[in-house]
């Protein structure tokens, strides 16, 4: 029940370190905050230890990676393996440079992942190998549309299962999947891709749903990205004259901020294939 | 006068040189504006000396810190002793890591710093000496209520006269406090706690207050925490249905924006102990 | 035509490159995509190379220059500059120190910059070479108004020729000059000033303008600014009660966001001399 993820999440308020970019992470901060989470960052190599053995989940975006930074998040994510704790990568910009590829291709071999995120470009380039993107897989589709669904469907299943981690693909149609069971949502606007940094967010809440469900990753992956897309739905339905994309970003953490469990689980969309 | 404390802000425009996390950083320059004063941000060691001489006064939060930010706290620090400008230190995250809490002390020890503003557990932590949570002073609950008032204002004030400096403890009361008097304060709400920052705009804005009233800091800092207290009051007035924790971080700072030393004056609610 | 420009940016969706301030980021990110166009941040300098070579434009803010983050905006510009990519530098604080004032020069030295754009300060101390305010132009006011400004025209269509770059100076009216014409602009509104980076975004902004209409950079340019003041106008047009800077800053981001460029055409306040 998706419900009963984001009831957890509420009830149990998890400590949620997030080594993210410095574009979006105010954002996420706030949303960690909006759905009933407790938000901590921290990217120095000589404070990230400690910083993530006090939380209960780490979120690791490499956004605007840099050198000092990427230590931190090898050294956090050791420590949080070490210590059992869900770790979600956002692999931004996995495919547009070689640093980003890398670093992602990295932390995915050295660290148990729990969830990968990203959109479908950043996925594939992790699936394909560092630093191409004519791989195996290249037959699959660049965006997942209802006639590109079933080869997405069937790729996001076998990267799940080689990486051993739940992956989400987010999207206009979203798949959150490990190698069994694909959850395909249709939740969400198409004017979120408007706002800078909904996917770094739905990242950060995404690592707060799991940390509170750790027995049950797939599902609390899911919860967390219908809980977006329906944010964003009834965001919109709070748009006046004049609103544009600044003030939807608000409207869209508000309206976390406000749902209810029971509120997710009749909004979402979404069936299990 | 709290009213005075903040027409002098506004009548002088203080130019405030901010090395704060990356978190919270846009929030806390526009209530640097919203009050009436001009944020500087520098935090790169060779840019922090000419940078703060220009300002009146200095912010350090070491909210995200990091090995190269840290040295350009103390050479600000330095340069901004030399100079006599005010020095506020909001110790983010003292008690939870190594590296926080001694470079927390280490600014202390180091600076004459004219405030610190912390949470109680912040500043417990500070009190009772690097790395223990289990010093002297640990029969201080770790939350001020009515209960364990007295024991708290006995514990601020000493920690004032141990430091000399006025010290800031800010929770659902806040206190004020140098050697000989306390500030009990009333003012805000509950759900300030669901934004990211305010504590961060807080040391922004209280900077500007003892920059703006150096000889009357304990006040100027007391007016800070009030109107802060008060914009979330204000802030929460203008809540409309639907509207979360994300709109809720606007109209705080808008309310500072729109704020008069006389409504300060009438809004605020404390007593002195 | 000032509508063609911004016609160019919304059609071909300019991905811009920006090496910016942590301060304002997030805001520069959403009014790249309230005008239309896709914004990447990145200031590794063992990124920025791949990152640049997939945009069309770079936008490079040193309003929290790092050491590392310098060494970022040099591999950046030179690989753009090979690329023929326009470059924007805006000089954040040029003037106040040291650091600022000899990178910005180092930058406009070594970078074939396509625009400077900063206020009149800014662009005085690159006029007047680094590290002195008392060069051969002193007597150019520091503020352009009616009164000065066939001088401050004359200065900046000079320091145009000189630097074989566009220059944008914004204040109360804005100027935007190559050597032989010079916009003068009379959009926006004073309270735009009470608002944190405002210029931050609008030099985000001018680089998708000129990255969209590399054959007509003044002109572009002199749209974006017009964009910027008609969007502060708008803005302001919708506050209400109790609404202060912050929110002031969301709602001019809406009006870019909801901005047509026959809207824009009609709104633009400006002449040519």
């Amino acid at each position: 029940m998706l419900k009963d993820c984001f009831d957890n999440v509420r009830a149990s308020v998890p400590l949620v370190h997030n080594i993210t970019n410095y574009v979006t992470v105010n954002d996420v901060a706030n949303i960690l905050l909006a759905c009933g989470a407790s938000p901590i960052m921290s990217d120095e190599p000589e404070d990230v230890v400690d910083i993530t053995s006090i939380c209960g989940g780490l979120n690791i975006n490499i956004g605007t990676l840099n050198k000092h930074s990427v230590e931190g998040m090898f050294r956090a994510g050791r420590k949080a393996a070490e210590l059992g704790h869900p770790i979600l990568l956002d692999p931004v910009g996995a495919g547009a440079s070689t640093l980003r590829t890398d670093t992602a291709t990295r932390l995915m071999e050295e660290l148990p992942l729990t969830v990968i995120r990203g959109n479908i470009s950043e996925i594939k380039t992790l699936a394909h190998g560092s630093g191409t993107t004519k791989g195996v897989d290249a037959d699959v589709a660049d965006a997942v549309t209802e006639e590109t669904l079933p080869q997405a469907i069937e790729f996001v299943k076998a990267f799940a299962k080689k990486s051993n981690a739940v992956i989400a693909i987010t999207g206009a149609i979203d798949l959150v999947a490990d190698a069994k069971r694909c959850f395909v949502i249709r939740n969400g606007r198409a004017e979120m891709g408007k706002i800078t940094g909904t996917g770094c967010q739905l990242s950060g809440m995404m690592t707060a749903f799991i940390t509170a469900n750790k027995d049950n990753v797939l599902e609390a992956a899911a919860a967390a990205v219908c809980a977006m897309g329906l944010a964003g739905e009834i965001g919109w339905a709070h748009m006046q004259a004049g609103d544009g994309n600044s003030t939807y970003r608000n409207r869209i953490i508000d309206a976390i901020c406000n749902m209810t469990g029971d509120e997710l689980e009749k909004g979402a969309k979404y069936e299990i294939r």
